[in-house]
């Protein structure tokens, strides 16, 4: 089994080191990532510009490519071809916070992972919650072990068609873990709030800044399993249409 | 009413000036969009860096915000309070090609009116099935008008929490549309491909290139009506969720 591991934080993120390592375990792994961290940056496909292509190292010594493209190029390069083994899975993470509720659309690692499911490639994301400890000391051993356990649960089963994966795993170790919930993809609460400041040219600028956003506590949604301790599981598919509304609209007259 | 108008192809393209016309009849209008063309750059949340906004002209001489982010961020710095006046509806577009099935996701466009969704505004994004026909020449004034009338009855009717509404119109005239349908969200068929190129430094590099995408007309769809002459109107929501897969999975053990 081959399998393609990338993120969107950038290829000497730790998180990722974390998770080539594991899937080490599962099979050939190559690992093909932004050379700039792409957090929030969304689903890309970068065509007016060409992109570069470099073989790289990560912390441990084990080669990686890296190019200027975003995480969702990442994945499309060597699906387009790039790479001439065929590719069996691909693995985006692991991300330093949780991505749940309306962060799918603007998460990089979960992108990565649409971009496989529209080539026809299973996708699974991983992210932790850390919470308020420090990015640059996290553990990635939890997250980096569940990531295995469903990649390789992808490898045996499948996926139905045009479904990812969203993983989201807490802050515990292994043996704290209460255990692992499908879910629905929950409420996000952003808490943004508009940092206007002035330079010093007297001109201003404008940071989007505020709270973390936190979620709305529903059982059987990714945050609520991770309010109780449970690794979330979130299958999401890329059809967004929203079926309950079109009988609504459907009585519209123009 | 207030109406906020943005795009992803920047505040000169000419489809963001001809639906900002348009608007102007329905109530006041403010222009908030990029410096620069953002399409396929997806939904982005600019934090790492921040915002400039200044203000400007669009060619007809009306005035118009415009900043150095990216669509969705030029919706939610508004919305966060960058400008003092409520706003009732936000509208983006036209995009002079339109967005169906997968395109979505990746689509700066749509991604600007999930932003208004997330904060509690309704949103609509109007694109146009230029087909062959060369962008700098596109007569935008049906896509313009079939905007207008569907934001008059959102403004009128509001729309269902959560929802979007993808607006796709036919490159027709008013009297040859054949109406308008209300849609589910189609197959988008891409048909990309990896383009090698070698620099004046013998170095490789990379275009995401390949042919246009088309999609699987299927009745019911945003290109099945696209196909028939019909405006393509589908609700989406931000809720990713493959329902039928969650029974699936919920018989894996870890």
């Amino acid at each position: 089994m081959h399998i393609l591991v990338t993120n969107d934080d950038g290829v000497q993120a730790p998180g990722l080191l974390a998770l080539a390592q594991e899937m080490q375990k599962l099979g050939k792994v190559t690992v093909f990532a932004p050379d700039k961290n792409w957090s929030a940056s969304g689903h890309v496909k970068t065509m007016e510009r060409p992109l570069r292509v470099r073989e790289t190292r990560l912390a441990d010594g084990s080669p990686a490519f890296t190019s200027d493209g975003a995480p969702s190029d990442c994945v499309a390069l060597p699906l387009l071809g790039l790479l001439e083994d065929k590719i069996d899975l691909v693995v985006s993470g692991i991300n330093p916070n949780e991505n749940i509720g309306h962060d799918v659309t603007y998460s990089g690692t979960v992108t990565a992972a649409m971009e496989a499911v529209i080539w026809g490639v299973p996708g699974i994301a991983v992210s932790l919650e850390s919470g308020n400890n420090h990015h640059n000391m996290l553990d990635y051993s939890t997250a980096a072990a569940v990531g295995r356990k469903v990649a390789n649960k992808v490898l045996k089963d499948g996926l139905p068609e045009g479904v990812l994966l969203n993983v989201n795993v807490p802050y515990l170790s292994e043996d704290e873990l209460k255990g692992y919930m499908i879910t629905r993809q929950g409420l996000r609460v952003y808490r943004d709030a508009l940092d206007e400041r002035i330079d010093p040219r007297g001109k201003p600028y404008y940071w989007i800044g505020g709270e973390t956003p936190t979620g709305v506590d529903e059982p059987g949604t990714d945050f609520g399993a991770l309010q109780a301790g449970y690794v979330s599981i979130t299958p999401l598919q890329l059809d967004l249409t929203a079926r309950e509304a079109m009988e609504t609209l459907k009585s519209w007259n123009f």
